[in-house]
């Protein structure tokens, strides 16, 4: 594959992890979105849910992790990517350790929790990590958020 | 309460960590367990799941964290303790730090994994933590197990 043609696919599956982070804006969750990809197909897609549920562990991509790992019946993500709206935290960062992620794409960066700050060799040695796909988009969708909420 | 009292306390709670650790070892899971203690009461317990589930979110610590939630009706375990008897990795830590739990106590230390090396930062500012309590008993079935499994 081309880097152009890699570049679009990309674009296209972080534009459904952010009608992900859309829904979890409209249920007054910190609008963060993510799908799992397999094979070019999309195997797994969740949103922040952590108000809902009332619970801390409720991150979109937990929920996209074991989603994804029910759909293949296997612990280990090593033929996956995982694309999310904004760059993990370490609790996800762990996660997405633990499960041997091929591959982790993110949108905007997240300087204050992010995992590059407070865990950065927590993923696999093998996972490769792309940043900044469609930033622009996942950053304004957290900053209309946190303007009208807080 | 006195040095000893609390003592005492933390060996009565984390005892009761590794009977969970050891219904883990009996399932041959890696055998880690967890109890959440909020004012002297035992909200959750758990133990590692990961095999049974396919699921490398399945942690002792994060079925603890969700449980104690759910009793309390509320995402934050400001007043609570978890005991834990291996030392969290940086995946539960984030989990922990999320929930402002207000002290972790854990048994046997984890060099290689624990979040003391790759995230030490990870916990909540206000966080007390105590390391070591039953430590040898802690240890002893983790070596048991990798010993009979691997």
């Amino acid at each position: 594959m081309s880097t152009e043609e890699q570049e679009k696919k990309d674009e296209f599956f972080m534009s459904r992890a952010l009608q992900e982070a859309e829904a979890a804006y409209e249920e007054g969750e910190i609008p963060i979105g993510a799908v799992v990809v397999c094979r070019g197909r999309i195997i797994a897609r969740a949103h922040n849910m952590t108000e809902t549920l009332h619970d801390v562990t409720a991150h979109a991509e937990m929920q996209a992790i074991t989603m994804a790992a029910n759909s293949l019946g296997g612990k280990y993500l090593t033929d996956c990517t995982l694309y999310v709206t904004v760059e993990p935290c370490p609790m996800c960062a762990g996660a997405l350790g633990w499960s041997q992620m091929a591959r982790v794409v993110y949108g905007a960066p997240d300087i204050k929790r992010g995992y590059r700050t407070f865990a950065p060799l927590v993923l696999h040695p093998k996972t490769k990590v792309t940043a900044g796909v469609l930033a622009d988009d996942c950053r304004d969708l957290m900053l209309r958020f946190f303007k009208e909420r807080r």
